[in-house]
């Protein structure tokens, strides 16, 4: 064993850095006795400098939600399956999946502590939210371009990613089976909405 | 004018300290600096000892529950118009109306806040939400007895409240006209769920 040298704190490179922040952070998440989710507090569980949080991401808030994309984007992708259907189906067992685990539903839960309060700027609301319509409006976009007829942002944006996202931030159970592919069906058997009111 | 007595903290009626520590929620909520929702801060803002807040409601997330269940039920009342239809849109409008106002999302976000995380007791969870749901059976069992045949609660909940509360919490405005009988429409057309798969 070569002897103990003094930690090269402010070695880490970029990568380990964030990596160690999204770390801390998710484990603060967990942490059962709900500890504080503070940039010091943050920091000290990541080893690294507070400086460097603010620095890199200037706002907890900002943290929060890079760490909420980051993961989401992991654990929700965006499958091509060839149909509007079969792609929102996959997106919906995916996000099905993630919010059966501690961390999905956590991750949903940290999404909303993470929007800033109602009077703050609201253009700086939601980047991660704004990134999840963006990946839904993908879907869209693709069944439109191939002469499928997708419903409106706003129909997805209730009828699926509400459901789910609800699910998650009150720790209600999906149903057991078949979940995803209620949830599209109702959402595609709909599509003529305007036209049924 | 009496000359001025030493201000008798302690001699507030339950009621008193209720409605001012209350007050107190709602204004650090609002608050555009993001203040912090502690109980010390919460017990200063109303003017009352940390010591009452304590004995009275337990823990943050209890008392953060009491203000919303207060203000929900008092903004989202159940109506008895009649029919189902009528009952749930009554509701729905009720709640749209509502997170059209800053302080009907911010109580919208307190529910979220409000929820224990994940790894603590689940029967604690969500005292409010559960009344709630409770007021939804209500409206359910109400149509039973009148010989409609109401959609399970499990429905209600994605397709009505979901996109009510997903909309608050995220500060997405729900379409400008006819939102809750859209709703109800698509809860209502999807009543044979299970069949239409």
């Amino acid at each position: 064993m070569t002897p103990k040298q003094p930690t090269p704190r402010l070695r880490k490179s970029p990568e380990q850095v964030r990596s160690a922040v999204h770390q801390a952070v998710i484990d603060l998440l967990s942490d059962p006795e709900g500890a504080d989710l503070t940039i010091p507090a943050i920091a000290q569980r990541a080893g690294v400098n507070h400086t460097s949080i603010y620095r890199r991401w200037g706002s907890r808030e900002a943290l929060l939600a890079d760490v909420v994309v980051t993961r989401l984007e992991r654990d929700w992708p965006l499958t091509d399956t060839g149909t509007l259907r079969g792609d929102l189906t996959a997106w919906a067992q995916a996000g099905v999946a993630s919010i059966r685990t501690p961390e999905g539903r956590l991750l949903v839960r940290a999404v909303a502590l993470s929007m800033p309060g109602s009077t703050q700027a609201q253009g700086e609301r939601a980047q991660h939210f704004e990134r999840r319509i963006h990946a839904i409006e993908h879907i869209r976009q693709r069944a439109a371009a191939r002469g499928e007829n997708p419903p409106p942002l706003e129909q997805i944006l209730d009828q699926l990613i509400a459901p789910l996202y609800l699910r998650a931030i009150f720790g209600i159970e999906p149903p057991a089976t078949g979940y995803p592919e209620l949830l599209v069906n109702r959402l595609l058997n709909n599509a003529a909405d305007p036209a049924t009111t």
